[in-house]
């Protein structure tokens, strides 16, 4: 179905899946216990770095897009977990309103749409999807492939309800991720919406959540009695950055040194040849904009106008003025000499499914969701929960219970981030 | 994969289908709040008889013996929904002890305890197996297919929990259906028993079963406007009967002709040409002993020595003296011209999969689950979870859908039952 993975596998990371799956009765039972505390986010999406040594997720998105590209054999298995989210979090729902991104033309964001909508009414929900985009103004049936259509309607606000033309539904599902900001017709809203607006980039730090993750690191690292390096890639931030004016270049110069300097040490205590790298973007956004890769304090002192309008500003013309600056893992996993990046997908607390973003032309050190960039979508050939603990740590469905772990590690900080930014919580 | 099956549907059932289809967002969000108020027993299996014109359960296992016949496919299914049963029931364990049936030379029955315990190790739990076979003094290895093995070992009582050697397990889950009484070794244990000791047949009746599937069957039949006739078969009971020394014989003949009266009358109310039958079997008990198809009440009469001696004893000696009639249903599915009956296994509240019972030389009204009978597993093509609402009723995942809503609404009456019947509830 899927072609078998050329990866250059090597060294620690053997190790570190050879450890979990011996571990896994231990690891399925903490997962468990931090589940009996944390109330998972609906759905997730976690892109994840294998560099042979490390492996380590790089990002956490709340408001996946790619579910079109999951292997459609893995279709059962969403949707029992959508049954399980959808009884967690609205049990009393029988309708639900998706709102998808305002990419009313781009034909696999809307494919994505398609599929969620499919997941969500296969667990027996009455979906229909509302548009925030002022371009869809009427019930607009937009074509996603081969004959198969969905219907974007114009969202009307009702007192506190958001509704559509003959459906008020019980509850609302975000698919976007208020990277403008959270518009007028969201705030206040008595249904509950999926997931909380906090959630969204008008208010998420990726340093928030990757200071989450360090904590769940540390325990689960703890745990195996590993070096929680091998799982958690460093980072640091700086406000108050504006690459127009140029201020902050000093805090953002001597970070990346600091960083630098630390990852050589690892580098050097686990005999690692590569050169050290960082990426620097925005604490606060998402789509890969606003991204560099950086290898000294060099490269963020003598940007160019190209490349400070390039960081200034990622979707919706939000401004960045908070970066992080994250180690950069290689990857070292290629597809017919491709270099590929494997995405891991999850509803409710269960991975269900993922797939490798393939790209022709980029280097092993760059990062692979950047705008305009073609990308391949490889589904997994197999789901991320059934290791066979007999076989090698480098069979596949290991090599995949190992994406699944790390990627609920990342679920996981993703919770424990929600619920201390809850600003219910704080009040 | 599977053969595609042929069905002889007509009439009300493709009717009912199509109903159940228009209404799957109700359905789901009823079973929703139904599972709000009960809790599912951890797996079940329940045969179902489709008639044509009606499609109901007739038997719901709660110690299923056929994890082995599902479609390897399904495994993430059970896996998935695994997690969740283990998470309800017992999110503190770490290790778990399976108690099988006493069958040690059943290599059927021995590859369904293989199945069970591969789905509970994936979904990361220590497993170990524990007999309560006499046969079985030191750990025993069994081959039950291609160079797979299980192991047995001999259960020992240490104080109030169950041990094996090097083994202490939080919680225990019997696929052992107790036919024969609760054993010493399993009385007042502290751990967590899983079904409790109530599910089994030494205090399970099945009449208590369909009087709870009574009350959900017309709640269910009252939200799709239809009549609970199309899904409940009718049944009556009569105690103390003993077969070898014929007494309570004029009560089941009473019984056995007011049933048959009642069934013809629905019969000619839907048009139904067939015969009307009833199927009497012990109200506790399992494994198809002591079972009989009858057309009239001189059926029950004139017994001979062989057929009392058939009905007066179930599985591990039980004594029969309680008798379920229950309103018989015609199979009118058939494989290559041999009769064939769905089965559907469902982990927590999930239908995970499913198989047909495939006999050659059985007829369209006689008990396809019957001692010595070979029968031929076919695994369901796909999940009964996804149905095609775009699709015609017949359609392939629409039957399954379908199969899967009643065997749900089996499992509700059984988690109802079990809740009404727990011993500390009644205290």
């Amino acid at each position: 179905m899927v072609p078998h993975l050329t990866t250059a596998l090597n060294g620690p990371l053997l190790a570190l899946e050879k450890s979990m799956l011996g571990h896994m009765p231990d690891i399925e039972h903490w997962f468990r216990t931090q589940w009996l505390e944390y109330s998972s986010p609906f759905y997730a999406s976690v892109d994840l770095r294998n560099s042979g040594f490390k492996l380590a997720p790089v990002d956490t998105n709340l408001f996946p897009g790619g579910f079109n590209n999951l292997n459609p054999a893995f279709l059962p298995l969403c949707v029992q977990a959508a049954m399980t989210a959808v009884e967690k979090i609205c049990p009393e729902a029988r309708r639900l309103l998706v709102i998808p991104e305002n990419h009313t033309r781009n034909i696999y964001y809307l494919r994505n749409v398609a599929s969620l909508v499919n997941i969500l009414r296969q667990a027996g929900l009455e979906v229909r999807i509302g548009s925030l985009s002022t371009d869809i103004t009427a019930p607009t049936t937009i074509e996603t492939q081969d004959g198969q259509n969905i219907l974007l309607e114009p969202l009307q606000r009702r007192g506190n309800r958001l509704v559509l033309d003959g459906f008020d539904s019980c509850a609302v599902l975000l698919n976007n991720d208020l990277s403008g900001g959270v518009p007028d017709i969201l705030q206040n809203l008595e249904q509950t919406v999926i997931p909380p607006l906090h959630a969204g980039w008008a208010t998420r730090r990726k340093s928030q959540h990757f200071s989450a993750y360090n904590r769940v690191a540390e325990d689960f690292a703890q745990l195996l009695g590993i070096d929680q390096w091998l799982l958690n890639p460093y980072f640091e931030t700086c406000g108050e950055i504006d690459f127009h004016a140029r201020t902050g270049e000093d805090c953002l110069a001597t970070k990346v040194d600091q960083l630098l300097a630390k990852i050589k040490l690892k580098y050097q205590q686990y005999g690692v040849e590569q050169e050290p790298f960082v990426i620097v973007k925005a604490d606060a956004g998402t789509y890969g904009m606003g991204i560099m890769t950086v290898k000294s304090a060099d490269d963020v002192r003598d940007l160019n106008r190209k490349q400070r309008n390039k960081m200034a500003v990622v979707k919706e013309g939000l401004q960045v003025s908070e970066v992080i600056i994250q180690e950069g893992v290689y990857t070292f996993e290629s597809i017919n000499a491709a270099v590929a990046e494997p995405v891991i997908y999850m509803m409710d607390h269960y991975v269900v499914g993922g797939f490798y973003r393939v790209h022709t032309s980029r280097a092993v050190d760059e990062n692979l969701n950047a705008p305009g960039m073609h990308f391949v979508p490889l589904a997994f050939e197999s789901p991320c929960s059934l290791p066979d603990c007999a076989g090698a740590p480098d069979a596949l469905p290991n090599r995949f219970y190992a994406y699944g772990v790390v990627a609920r590690l990342a679920l996981l900080a993703a919770a424990i981030e929600l619920q201390e930014n809850d600003p219910e919580n704080e009040a």
